[in-house]
């Protein structure tokens, strides 16, 4: 429930929130590329303070876990990236108004399909402050108003780089609501955006843990971009090079153990359980990862603990790997649709059959051929810039960038056309 | 809530439909346009049946509106069309599997977006048993398995359609429980597929009238692909031309006027109020449209009969017009953003420069210059088949046909790359 004071602020906030998205959607590219530029720049002005406010946060929060505490530290080097990142947003083409595709009719009339911005992306997150001017400038660059919720841990921190980005956004002759900062820790905020607020809200992204985004996916009452989990997959075929097969397989588990991207399980064609699963395995303990394995995997590597049933569920965001042994392709396929959550999984063969038909087969939404699943990123596509990764089936599939926080509209072009 | 024997059905429902969901996926063209082909002819040969069923049904319904027993009506005639309309959607190309785009990135990485299924897509519709295979036929078509519920009155006539739909899967060697359709008239099935069924649905399509769309898109929790109005507009701008502002005003409202994409507000330039309105107006009035306008409007034609604020949000489906003058293009941008349901709506004129701009700035999902706004129809954009209009931002804007049941995954090949 929320009190009469947040009711209030909630409903400032969406009737705030259209008209913003309207005059954002006709914005020139020029002036919101001025406004990334502008925060760009006035973040950098204003790095002692901003580092000053995240210091005490810190500090406060100290009890927590010290991974926590990384997301939540700003350090002069994280400015500057936040500061690189606004610049790349601002170098990216204009979504909006670009043209998706054009048709002709026999009749004569012409079609032409562009984009439009989506209008109000709400963006709830948790820890990392850095999330704020990311959300905001991608959200922005496709012509969107965007409203923030940022987590009580970094709630000073997010709230003062907000308040920069909007002075950059009246600096750049833009109506500064388009970006809004719910200013309040109060936890109900959260379910007034989930509700949609009476059609202020189209569009909810949570960036955070899997509690966040459990709540969010259970409770929004307006669409959601987002992924649960990610029990990514690399499965070595029977037709493996060995080295692409030891070189993947690590790189996908432990090159950042923390992403979505990582792998969580690796399948071995039992055909050649023999020749991969002894130099894999010796690779991955090299580098301080324990595995379980199922009992195939054990009885060639005893030092392998056993895995449970539960362990293939398991999204572990640590140097934890889950090893079974499949018989061939299908059974790998199989596996993946049963344990998967969708995201992202890699096949290591030489064979290109075999990689067509794992390609065609797998239903996640990232199927990669001898390369690493640590690929799954908005930047390695080369959309510059992303919010997250969305494994549902609607809209957007994978790396959510600008295009992706975008709609579309079909023009129709006549000289007098009337239906028959 | 749900008894215990449609909670059974229900769970039955959901739990055949991912399997069959998955089977679909991977049918090959061949296969699937074999059904539809199949279910063209053995809707053919049996005719008299399905006639006598829903003659029957009709006889039983005949306290109901003539126009409700019109659309729940079928005759040899419109057994052909849905036969016809079989056909067509076999003709079409399948989009599963189509590339969308492909790209590389420095490191050699080859990516490859292309076309997946939805998934499990569930249609609640009303009186229509012919939506029961135009449903069907599309959702198969992009490889999904559909989920269907019928209205009461039309119940028997559905249910034996959707029998032999099912009948024509099997024939083509594709699992039957692709088409499922939902054996009771239980109002409680509807809140079922709403819920989603724990992840049984993908997306739900209602197909009726605007109380069935408001409870769809009040109380579903997975997404939903709808228009709950459709309160068109034309605009007449100073410099349009006088025959093609009747034909196309006269066009977008009485064509049709049951159907969504119908117009049904007048908007005229002030500039061209007395040379437009009159000769606009007694051609509607041949044709028997009954008009409500503005002050304005009134001034000019006092046959017109006083609109109400309530008029201008008013969508018809009837031969009423209401009409409003208005400022320039500016303005009328500014009624439709106010008044209008983000369907379709054209510009009447001559001059380039304004109707550029009015669609730019107009938002809705269709945006027609010189042109009715009876063409928002997947037929007339050339999809071969629709299964409705939608006017949401996410997802499908417009015609909802073959392409837009599908998702997309990203494919990305290597050689080995890890990432740094």
């Amino acid at each position: 429930m929320m009190n009469v004071s947040l009711e209030k602020l909630m409903a400032h906030i969406g009737a705030a929130a259209r008209p913003a998205a309207r005059a954002m959607g006709e914005a020139p590219s020029e002036a919101k590329n001025a406004a990334l530029s502008n925060a760009a720049s006035m973040i950098a002005a204003r790095a002692d303070e901003i580092l000053r406010v995240n210091a005490s946060e810190v500090a406060a929060a100290k009890a927590l876990s010290p991974a926590f505490l990384d997301r939540m530290r700003l350090t002069r080097a994280r400015i500057g990236d936040i500061a690189a990142a606004l610049e790349t947003v601002a170098s990216l083409a204009d979504p909006v108004g670009a043209t998706i595709r054009k048709w002709e009719r026999p009749n004569g009339l012409k079609f032409e399909r562009i984009r439009t911005p989506i209008g109000v992306i709400a963006v709830i997150y948790e820890s990392r402050p850095n999330v704020t001017i990311d959300a905001a400038a991608i959200a922005i660059k496709a012509g969107n108003a965007a409203i923030l919720r940022g987590g009580s841990e970094c709630f000073e921190t997010s709230r003062l780089l907000a308040g920069i980005f909007r002075d950059a956004l009246r600096a750049a002759g833009l109506p500064e609501d388009a970006l809004q900062f719910v200013d309040t820790t109060d936890r109900a905020a959260v379910g007034a955006l989930l509700s949609g607020m009476d059609g202020a809200v189209d569009l909810v992204i949570p960036r955070g843990g899997k509690s966040l985004v459990e709540r969010v996916q259970k409770d929004a009452r307006v669409a959601v971009l987002s992924h649960l989990d990610g029990v990514c997959h690399v499965y070595l075929d029977r037709n493996a090079d060995q080295q692409k097969a030891i070189d993947i397989t690590v790189n996908s588990k432990m090159r950042r153990t923390g992403v979505c991207g990582a792998a969580e399980t690796l399948l071995i064609d039992i055909a050649a359980l023999g020749r991969l699963l002894p130099p894999v395995a010796a690779a991955l303990k090299t580098v301080k990862c324990e595995l379980r394995g199922d009992a195939a995997a054990c009885s060639i590597d005893p030092s392998i603990a056993k895995a449970s049933d539960e362990d293939y569920y398991t999204e572990y965001l640590a140097p934890i790997l889950s090893i079974a042994a499949v018989d061939g392709v299908e059974d790998a396929i199989a596996h993946i649709a049963r344990y998967g959550s969708s995201h992202t999984e890699t096949i290591v063969t030489e064979d290109a059959a075999t990689a067509g038909r794992f390609l065609r087969a797998v239903d996640s939404a990232i199927v990669l051929h001898n390369a690493s699943t640590q690929f799954a990123d908005g930047g390695e596509f080369g959309f510059g810039a992303e919010i997250g990764i969305a494994t549902g089936r609607l809209h957007a599939r994978g790396p959510v960038g600008v295009e992706e926080l975008t709609s579309y509209k079909t023009l129709v072009r006549g000289s007098g056309q009337v239906r028959p």
